[in-house]
């Protein structure tokens, strides 16, 4: 349901209808497969909202992977089991969902406990006559497609604070705890008014196999990170050895939601932009650049002020957030502010933007801090990047895995003493045994811990000799002590390993070209009609300008002729609009696919005296050469002047028709 | 095996071996999830690779979206059962595999064909004392690889001349020939030496499932063209209904290959840039284009030259292509020379590039003319981009699946009289009895092709009703003659309904990137060791320039870190190597990379005399300020300016330290 409370970026009440309705009609994007019954979670991307991705991606590429020095990466989307096993998501990355036993029905546990009790929190506002407006309609929406006929029913007051808390919470439940949240508050299915099973996992990847053997079962990714962590080696080989270093991915990710809903908020396969950031954690995770935004100021919801049930985020610069270790170092910080300087690049609405951290229990167990990009729009505040400091926990899974070190080594100034527990394998007494086994055995032990070498030497001592399990072998390999020597040394060490921590920052790109939409669209008061705008900035607009002969006349084509070489020559994208309405029409119609530009070729053209250019938000126009126009245009586009620029180097004009239908 | 005929673009022997080395050594590529045991078929692209596909899919998109005014599309890569169904995907998507009963192995049974015919002839070759460098090696590792302890063999003159004629039509086999091959000629499984049981076919298709209930199967598609199909309305609503138009789509496609091999040449995962051209076949597919293009060059191999056996094409223009018929029409043709233009834009080699008309069994059942761009690499000549008219097929599947128009509605000039079989729901009567059906039912109506209507009208005069499936409904309905009527009649026109024919351009990216990679490199020799270039163009080049102080001197710091900021400020990538080696091994290492310039701060840029700029291929240099240089770096790589301008420009520096170590 449309938050009541949300409003356009004029002020104005947002009808979600009227705006679906205009994505819709200026084919922003459709549901896939609609001739064969369209597929829930599945959307096409028509001609202006893949235009939009495609500038939004070339700018996040700038302003991180080129002006970041990052290392840009490509990995499969297709990825063996044994990966996302070690990486947790085979057995954790899971939703609940509670089956209805007698009709079948499948539904997700945290929808089913949230749509039940927000329907009882909006009959209980019914029955106090709170509820008016685009509220009613939803309400009256959602009374249908529930079945629910009964009258209005009033809640006692603790009850509605009870749900209105568990709504605030419910993203923190397990599934236990949900069975135990259905059972309390008599949840059942609102369609069939059954009670429903307890919550079971399911598993949000989509399976396939690689070959023809079945022996390979895959999974498509869930997001691009893992892939990252994999090419670990190869990085550090880039980048000379050098950290801090960071990749990052551009590219698709795939989750096979349960029950997808909230436009493309929620879909199943979607564009993701990951930065993994591998920093030395002896460091302090400091970083170069911070001083440069040390002051900047951000809206910072934390979590303290979450647990006090308070949602009003306090605005400090970086530099204190860090200093107090409310944000908890400095590479953690930088990415915050470089953060929302990205949104503000694309046109995001600053007010509608908040640092939301992540609650304790809300984090995944190996963080160490965590703070969400939240965009608002109509469906409330939405999580649109993560940031988060994931210390050394995916590599070390990794290495546990695999056995092949995705560590640094690094030379030190100088030499320290250290104890230590070594292992040593006699590679003449152990060659002719292991083979060509050799070194996969000279690996395993390499990657193994101090606690475990410990451990090892125990079981030597026990036993005169030791089993280890070994990566690429069918079975584990036992090794007498005449062959490996286990032992607490003192030695001078010249290097030093370590596992680098990574700061994750992760962007949903679907997400964020919603809200963008959302937060770009206003309606324009008409004498007649209201009509639509999108403000997209000129930086990322899909299409720059219209062009637009005055009326139909001939005399006007070989105008328009030369204004579409010498765009297609400067590379701006153009919409030509030679259709027998209303110059004001052609404009409206070019307002609501956002085009913030206009060239009108009128009847002072054909005299000589060149064009006009409009600008869509302010409707005001200048008039000079085509030559003029299209260089000021080039300009605007690449974010080198504004409009103001334009209007002081032209002067305003007030004649020409161009202007009078609108 | 690498042909030993391929030369490098300075016509030196071509090592693959020296070639994969590089690009694994400069971080190009590797085999993702190596740390688990790379998995065939699937390749990770390291930062050069990454950053060289992104800038040439930027050209693509520059080359064919935006200068075309075609519309960029993103569809979804899961896609139901249905439409693979439709498309005749899940029935004819298929390579053939044979199974090696005894060891449980699967081959793929061209491959198969392929290699044990190749190991005849090559040990025909060496028995004639043919074989020599390169070719000698790759026999010994095949041999090696296939046990083929005997000595060469020599093959009577006939059968050379028919395995060689066999490998060349290989293509063109069914499953039964290739089982017929088998047994004629004795091809056993090489690593095993057993007979092989008959090729079956196997769908290249990955399988999954949408959602928890088991109801929705669904595959990752093969193409990107299904979607576009499925999108034809709205495509055709946002370009207000005209025809031609065109829908681009750059994205992922999947094929599950028995056996991926050739690098990434052959892969499970791969990048697909696809246009479907609609247009009128009525219009005699003209474009109002050719004109432009009419005198270009093109070499063209054509059906019949292959089918003689010859391999040389003929050089003609598109207009004489065009005009002789030989390039079925002028889009094809305007088409074919905007796929040669683009790739001489990236920079292949116009020597290593050739047009290859399909063979009529060959080509889709469906399709009017075929021709692929192929490119000459080390592997033979490779398909890399398929430029068909695939007539109106695609589109009247679709529509006969699923019963929505597919066609477009054309307002006629003048009425016209026709006599056609029309059908007619008494809306008053069906209403009561279809209720929800009712459009359901007037769409599968609608959608009845004449002769269907006509054989109808007889069921319906014989039997007083008719039986028809509908889409959406869970059986066929029957429709009784009081509320159908079925008539023969003369009509006035004044529209006109068509299925529009769909050209289609298919470049896999993968393939021109790796083929590219081929073209641009070469050894320069040197005084010690031969090196390895890159001759990137400016305009496509991951790295646009190497910053390198002439020696490890803080005096220099201050004028690097002033280019890095000017740099940074006009956009343009760049490395800074300050690495102990000497200036000319720095280069070199930046030349491998293909980094078309390199900027060196000397002490006379202490002295206030600018920076040196060197180019790539010819060593030479020109010295200027830092903000002339960064200038030139930026029109260059814009394609605006050229090497020689800027000499000219500025003139050559002769003197100065940073030639010297080269």
């Amino acid at each position: 349901m449309a938050n009541p409370d949300y409003k356009t970026r004029a002020g104005q009440p947002f009808s979600r209808d009227a705006f679906d309705s205009l994505l819709a009609r200026k084919c922003f994007l459709w549901q896939s497969f609609e001739p064969y019954g369209a597929v829930k979670g599945f959307y096409d991307y028509g001609p202006p909202l893949e235009e939009l991705e495609s500038q939004v991606v070339s700018l996040w590429r700038d302003h991180f992977v080129r002006t970041e020095k990052m290392m840009p990466l490509k990995c499969s989307m297709i990825t063996p089991y044994s990966v996302f096993k070690a990486s947790g998501h085979v057995d954790k990355f899971a939703d609940y969902m509670c089956k209805d036993p007698k009709t079948g029905e499948i539904l997700r546990a945290d929808h089913l406990i949230k749509e039940v009790l927000e329907a009882r929190l909006l009959s209980d506002r019914e029955a106090r006559g709170e509820v008016v407006g685009q509220v009613e309609d939803d309400a009256k929406k959602k009374k249908n497609k529930n079945k629910v006929k009964n009258a209005p029913i009033k809640l006692d007051e603790s009850v509605k604070k009870e749900y209105e808390h568990l709504l605030a919470t419910l993203d923190d439940c397990t599934g236990d705890d949900m069975g135990a949240l259905i059972k309390k508050h008599n949840i059942v299915n609102p369609s069939s008014g059954n009670p429903v099973a307890d919550p079971v996992p399911y598993n949000l990847m989509f399976q396939t196999q690689i070959g023809a053997t079945g022996k390979e079962p895959a999974f498509l990714r869930p997001e691009t990170a893992q892939g990252q962590f994999l090419s670990f080696q190869k990085l550090l080989e880039y980048s000379r050895g050098q950290l801090p270093m960071a990749s990052a991915s551009v590219g698709s990710s795939f989750r096979n939601e349960l029950s997808p809903r909230s436009g493309l908020l929620r879909v199943r396969e979607f564009l993701m932009a990951e930065i993994e950031h591998f920093v030395d954690p002896a460091s302090g995770k400091k970083h170069r650049k911070f001083s440069r935004v040390r002051d900047i100021k951000l809206p910072l919801l934390d979590r303290k002020t979450q647990s006090e049930g308070g949602s009003t985020p306090k605005t400090m610069s970086i530099g204190a957030a860090v200093d107090s270790k409310l944000v908890d170092n400095e590479t953690l910080g930088y990415f915050l502010v470089r953060i929302m300087q990205f949104m503000a690049r694309i046109g995001i609405d600053a007010k509608k933007l908040r640092f939301r951290q992540h609650m304790a229990n809300e984090m995944a167990h190996y963080a160490t801090d965590c703070w969400d990009c939240e965009l608002l729009c109509s469906y409330g505040w939405v999580e649109c990047v993560g940031c988060a400091d994931r210390s050394a926990f995916d590599l070390t899974m990794h290495e546990k895995a695999t056995g092949v070190s995705l560590k640094v080594r690094e030379v030190l100034e100088k030499p320290a003493t250290v104890q230590e527990w070594t292992v040593n394998l006699d590679k003449k007494k152990s060659g002719p045994k292991l083979r060509k086994d050799q070194s996969k055995v000279e690996t395993a032990l390499d990657a193994l811990s101090q606690e475990e070498r410990q451990r090892l030497a125990g079981e030597m001592d026990k036993n005169g000799n030791i089993t280890i399990p070994v990566q690429g072998m069918d079975g584990p390999v036992t090794l007498d002590k005449d062959i490996l020597t286990i032992a607490h040394e003192t030695i001078t060490k010249t290097t030093r390993e370590y596992t680098p921590n990574v700061i994750e920052p992760s962007f949903g790109i679907g997400r964020i070209l919603y809200c963008l939409l959302e937060h770009i669209y206003w309606i324009r008061p008409g004498e007649d009609t209201a009509r639509s705008v999108l403000s997209f900035l000129p930086t990322i607009a899909p299409v720059k300008t219209l062009v637009v002969p005055l009326q139909g006349d001939s005399k006007f084509d070989p105008f328009i002729g030369q204004l579409e070489d010498l765009l297609d020559e400067r590379s701006i994208s153009y919409t030509v609009d030679k259709s027998g309405v209303s110059i004001g029409k052609r404009y409206s119609r070019a307002d609501e696919l956002g085009v913030p530009f206009g060239i009108t070729v009128d009847y002072e053209t054909v005299e000589g005296k060149g064009v006009t250019l409009r600008e869509r938000d302010s409707m005001t126009q200048v008039r000079a050469s085509i030559e003029e126009i299209a260089k000021a245009i080039k300009e605007m586009s690449e974010g080198i002047t504004t409009w103001d620029d334009v209007v002081k180097e032209f002067g305003l004009y007030a004649g020409g028709e161009a202007g009078k239908d609108e």
